[in-house]
């Protein structure tokens, strides 16, 4: 089955090149936009009353798909990619749960954007606890990170 | 731009049409199983020590685009698509907070699936607790609706 898509819009960021990117919103996002269509901008009536927002969008500088890869945060061993973000990951689909600042028309502001910038968007939903806040949740190698250590070395 | 994709996969569940599926994981989620395409069943590895996952699935029964629409959750009033997650949406992307139960081989079985069967499947991502557990999130519209209300009408 193919299934085709558009980008609904695009991101501003900081981060010039893949290389130079940020690795999570929590861990070196940088003030950013998400830039809607306009033919797309009425979906946005309501969203200025949340302060977090999925985006899901296309790793459009990632060419390569593997199955197994080896995250930057983890430099010891590769893991499955459905049990990691890696990017190139097959649909190559990218997804940051960002904090809203401010929306203004079709821009939204944003204090975290982690990904380079142009990349296509393909989607915004709202952060929404009741569904999304998973209680005590095991999270495999990542609950073996050294999170200090990584907030220490932050992206370019 | 024109971005192509493939399933890579499908989700087996309890929900024969849109109109008796499930709303979410949390409310009316049941049983049910992530077939992974054979061509892709490396990326699981390490995925069984994660309590829970995003299911990333492309909504195949909806052909519509709105911009705006009622969700289930609020009969009151229209809001904007990208501050629900109503199917109708651009590309149709959805996305489900799933709870593991077991994988085996190319299966992994779910406690709380809500989407119909035979939904494609786009990707899977671990939840990862450091990244996505925001704290005093605000949810806008959904943080006015009657959970416990809702909760007592479950889909059939």
């Amino acid at each position: 089955m193919n299934i085709d898509m558009e980008a609904i819009g695009y991101i501003q960021s900081v981060f010039a090149t893949p290389e130079c990117g940020g690795r999570q919103p929590c861990i070196d996002g940088r003030l950013g936009q998400i830039i809607i269509y306009e033919k797309f901008m009425a979906g946005l009536e309501g969203l200025e009353a949340f302060s977090h927002i999925y985006a899901l969008y296309y790793f459009h500088r990632q060419d390569d798909v593997t199955l197994q890869a080896q995250p930057c945060f983890d430099p010891t061993v590769k893991h499955g990619i459905f049990a990691s973000r890696y990017s190139s990951r097959p649909n190559h689909i990218g997804m940051s749960i960002l904090t809203v600042k401010e929306i203004r028309g079709n821009i939204i502001h944003c204090n975290d954007i982690d990904v380079v910038h142009g990349t296509p968007l393909l989607d915004i939903k709202p952060y929404v606890k009741q569904f999304d806040h998973m209680t005590n949740p095991v999270c495999g190698w990542y609950d073996h990170v050294d999170w200090d250590e990584v907030n220490k070395n932050k992206a370019c």
